[in-house]
């Protein structure tokens, strides 16, 4: 492991009230010195890099302009914001990044002050920003409030609804657009091509001239409605880009990386600007780490790497992983049925989808960041006799929650939803958990939902998910390595609604929906040793469920434990509701459900999250040991 | 009641494939005898009457001019198709209209072959017709994809998404822009005023002068990549409209009532387009008819009316409604609490916020039909210490899932929400049923989740949630009037997860959440007849649990009902959860739970919808004699 790197500078910057004693001439060597120190921490931690290291100018030209943290700056996404935690209070525990009791990967305001509103999804932060700016207006206030979110972002709608009202409102908000071309992978839509030509069209602005411009349109003196008057004129005349035509004032296109850009541009908004401000930003993700520079997703997401070289530390694999498992039978399956169509939301290589593209570009679609979109864009495909694949994250498919119910879901229309990042997801914490698919998607009517026991499951969900065209059908899987069984050259077609038996015992029943499975088998190995005869069954549904084999499971064991990685309302939900009506439940079964506990779980290694959640065999093994009276109380979920 | 109107022309007209027949020239007078069937079916039926006057030529126009339904047509909404189905061979049953078993209120893919895509929330149309053109285009047919939406719909996020990623793909899609300024409310936010500045702008565009624009820009003949580097090049240089930024050719603004505009646009778009086109239509909602025209809602939805005089029936009601109350005492404490903020999502007489918005107007935001910034924007501001109320119906929520869960849940901010239309909502059908709230709120982390019994019980919960601090909380209450109860001068601040126990007894209890409580008591009455004696609680809280009173209703009772108006996953389950949790099943208790029924239930009055879904009276007492083995079968839940 190399050396910390030299920072005679930032080590006299802990606060940005420090950062603002330097002299302009500066702050160069100060973000030279950011980005060493940004480099050498997330070589050791993996992480996020590349975004990072494209606002290194942009993070000390905000903490040195504005007057945060009573001015409010708010990080869209949150992957680029490990300057800001360097510069506020926070690089002693840099190098706890995403490590469990360590500094989250993303802004938090539990973490710091400086963090005025948490992120992680994307496109927020114009929302939070305006009703900031609003409450600053009641409140009456000098306060700013500036949110800084990527070009990628602007595809969502939640941005422009932002963008929208905030126009109408008027307020005092200063949105930064750092156009870097890129967010995780290129973006894609009319509105990134759109900042393209913006960008390579005009030149960069001038300070000088810009300056002009800038106190003719909001000077203080200046009578406001005179203002509006003549900018409404001439956008309207000349036609404006579209921000004006939102309402803003637009400024830009100017170098990010140039503090002789971005200061004046600050200085000139933070004393003048009382109406919403756009300034398009260009930078450069990656920027000033030459391996980051040269690849093609710029450093991205990262593993720990060798800063001299870049090379990033490879993990080997025990598995496959459940994103290549199904992407690889969905490219099987789709050879054999041109129906199959792929749908991402700016996800290709999270999803798997990168591969499906290769091979049958003309037949997969990626949208942006633009779940709702997504989703319903799969129905209008399902309603012309389509296969649409709409590949999501658990976490991401919340967006698209209300698609689900109302375009597909009521109208029966047969889109296959993979849900990956099902479960506890590690390092990226708790608004990346994928915690609650089960709960909203079972409880809608006519909804087929499943999940995965290994990746040889996996395989035969997505073939089923291929086979079935009766209605809306899901299956999730889990972030990482499947749990290397023997994989199948081709998935079989699952029976809808019907689970299997793994294990036959006579005492105790083990139900599990999910990977939870091997954990729930390593503990009937022990529960066996115990003279307690254990069964173990796969549900594979938790809609339509299984009532045969509840019923059975019921009706000839003393104990019946419901297992999931997953909230409360979900798979255990599903089968105590049928188990109550069915009168199952009326002599005395004694019966447990196991979900995730009850609150926001930090990031962690998943196995410390699944066992702290009492998920795990020793969780599952005491569960029934303290249900049937054994009094071992190591473990047990809250 | 009036006679029906004669309309010989559309008499003749059961089809499109008849009005194709017409001449041009006839098209005014069918228009005409549409308006008067429209007129007098709504005045029979009552439901959504301005929105489909207005757009009377252009649903003409459209269905003279394309081939439905093999070319696909899809309206946003929906509230604007009756004459659509009047001119889909759905005359003859035009006055069921949102009646049990007739016809819905929107567009349906299972009540025609003219309706591809069922609409009712609002924005989807673009997506879905992207999906569809996208399939045209992979199955290279000739067919056409039309989708109308109006200048409200624009304000949500999922249309913009859409419109970013039509732009990039290029498809053969035709969107129509019903511009009336008017959706439900007048619509709010920057698109808004930009649309008014084009359509007051622009002077609209002679056909002729349209028709050579068109030709140069849609010829077949011209090359295409040419084509499109004229178009950059004139919307680089001059500055083009906002459409024609992201990608879509755009005409107009044209007049929406006249066939002499319509027709040759739309014929000319149907014969050269090979791209996304965007055509901007202005009409007036209500046209056609003097009262509409001149009420300020321009009878968006209305009672039985007279149609002489357009005098709407007066439904008196009984007791205050539900709505009204939420907004009376949000006034009430918001007088004493400045704190308090009002947030609506282009619902303003919906949700009652009107009248907030009358004595607060700086208090009270309308910010378009934008769930997701709604909520994010309320986050803002309860991150700065305010209170916001962000009242949306059940169904909407469901739009800002993700919202609710990343920036308000994880954060732990005290946004407010006010879940108005929770539960059977009648004649709007399962599209605007509020089922889902119960089980995607209460599976959150740290969410107070409430249900008002009686409208004296949401005035405590409207003050309960102005006093709560600590974190998000919710309060659900549905559509009509309330029961009638006493009502307090003010609203008592209930102890967070504390319930109350309405009636002992000592067989059987009756756990309520929400308005079923009423029918609980009923039922208790005939139970208590029956010699089971009975206990009625009132859980006032799915989240969290009144564990004390669970415990004391499992211990001291044969047999515990949850009774609640919503999906499976929320209340009864979280009681279920805890119950099996806490060994409280593990003797034997009968244990029912009574939910909606797992199917997407049709339009009927409400108080049909729930004897159906066995949540009435009848249906608590044979769930209860079921159970016990008193062979009572008469409407049991499924």
């Amino acid at each position: 492991m190399t050396q910390s790197p030299k920072t005679p500078l930032l080590d006299q910057v802990t606060y940005p009230a420090d950062l603002r004693k330097l002299e302009d001439r500066d702050l160069p060597q100060l973000a030279r010195e950011v980005r060493d120190e940004m480099i050498d921490a997330v070589s050791r931690t993996g992480g996020h890099l590349g975004a990072g290291l494209g606002v290194v100018e942009l993070t000390i030209a905000i903490h040195n302009v504005f007057n945060t943290p009573d001015d409010r700056l708010i990080f869209d996404v949150g992957h680029q914001c490990y300057p800001h935690k360097i510069l506020t209070g926070r690089r002693d525990r840099i190098r706890t990044l995403r490590q469990e009791n360590g500094l989250s990967g993303f802004t938090r305001r539990a973490e710091s002050e400086y963090d005025p509103f948490g992120a992680a999804h994307s496109s927020t932060s114009i929302s939070a920003g305006l009703g900031m700016a609003v409450a600053a207006d009641i409140d009456k206030t000098d306060r700013r409030v500036i949110a800084v979110i990527g070009d990628g972002a602007l595809s969502a709608g939640m941005a422009y609804e932002a963008l929208n009202n905030a126009g109408a409102l008027d307020a005092r908000l200063i949105v930064i657009l750092n156009d870097n071309d890129m967010s995780i992978a290129p973006p894609t839509g009319a509105m990134s091509a759109y900042l393209a030509r913006l960008a390579s069209g005009r030149t960069y602005m001038g300070f000088r001239d810009f300056g002009k411009k800038l106190t003719a349109y909001l000077g203080k003196n200046i009578d406001r409605a005179i203002t509006r008057a003549v900018e409404h004129a001439r956008g309207y005349v000349t036609g404006g880009t579209m921000f004006e035509e939102m309402g803003f004032y637009h400024i830009g296109p100017i170098d990010g990386h140039s503090f002789d850009h971005l200061l004046p541009v600050l200085r000139n908004v933070r004393d003048n600007a009382n109406g919403p401000v756009l300034i398009h930003v260009v930078t450069q993700k990656g920027k000033g780490y030459a391996p980051a520079e040269a690849a093609a997703d710029k450093y991205h997401g990262v593993n720990k790497f060798d800063v001299i070289t870049g090379t990033q530390a490879k993990v080997k694999p025990n598995a496959p992983s459940y994103t290549n498992v199904f992407a690889e039978t969905l490219v099987q399956e789709a050879t054999l049925d041109d129906r199959v169509v792929g749908i991402t939301a700016a996800m290709p290589t999270g999803t798997g989808l990168d591969k499906f593209a290769e091979i049958f570009p003309s037949r997969c679609f990626d949208v942006g960041i633009a779940e709702q979109h997504a989703v319903t864009f799969a129905a209008g495909l399902a309603a012309e006799g389509f296969k649409p694949f709409a590949a999501l994250y658990s976490t991401f498919l919340q967006r698209a929650y209300d698609q689900v119910v109302h375009d597909v879901a009521i109208q029966g229309l047969p889109v296959r939803f993979p849900i990956d990042r099902a479960g506890f997801v590690g390092a990226d914490g708790p608004t990346h958990a994928g915690s609650f698919d089960t709960a909203f998607l079972a409880t809608l009517p006519g909804f087929v939902v499943m999940a995965a026991a290994d990746e040889a499951e996996l395989k035969h969900m997505v073939r089923t998910a291929v086979a079935y065209d009766a209605g809306p059908i899901s299956f999730r899987y889990p972030r990482g390595e499947g749990v290397g069984v023997d994989m199948p050259e081709r998935g079989q077609i699952l029976e809808i609604g019907k689970g299997r038996i793994v294990k036959e015992g006579t005492k105790v029943a083990l139900l599990s929906f999910g990977t939870r499975l091997a954990d729930c088998l390593l503990a009937a190995e022990d529960l066996d040793a115990a003279g307690l005869s254990t069964t173990v069954a796969d549900a594979r549904f938790a809609k339509p469920l299984d009532h045969a084999l509840i019923r059975q499971l019921a009706r000839h064991h003393e104990i019946l434990i419901t297992v999931e990685e997953g909230a409360v309302g979900g798979f255990g939900s599903q089968v105590m509701q049928f188990m109550a009506m069915d009168g199952l439940l009326d002599r005395g079964l004694k019966v447990r459900s196991l979900v995730m506990p009850d609150i926001w779980m930090e990031q962690a290694k998943p196995e410390a999250m699944i066992a702290h959640a009492g998920l795990d065999r020793a969780g599952i093994v005491s569960t029934v040991f303290n249900a049937l009276g054994r009094g071992v109380a190591v473990g047990v979920a809250g």
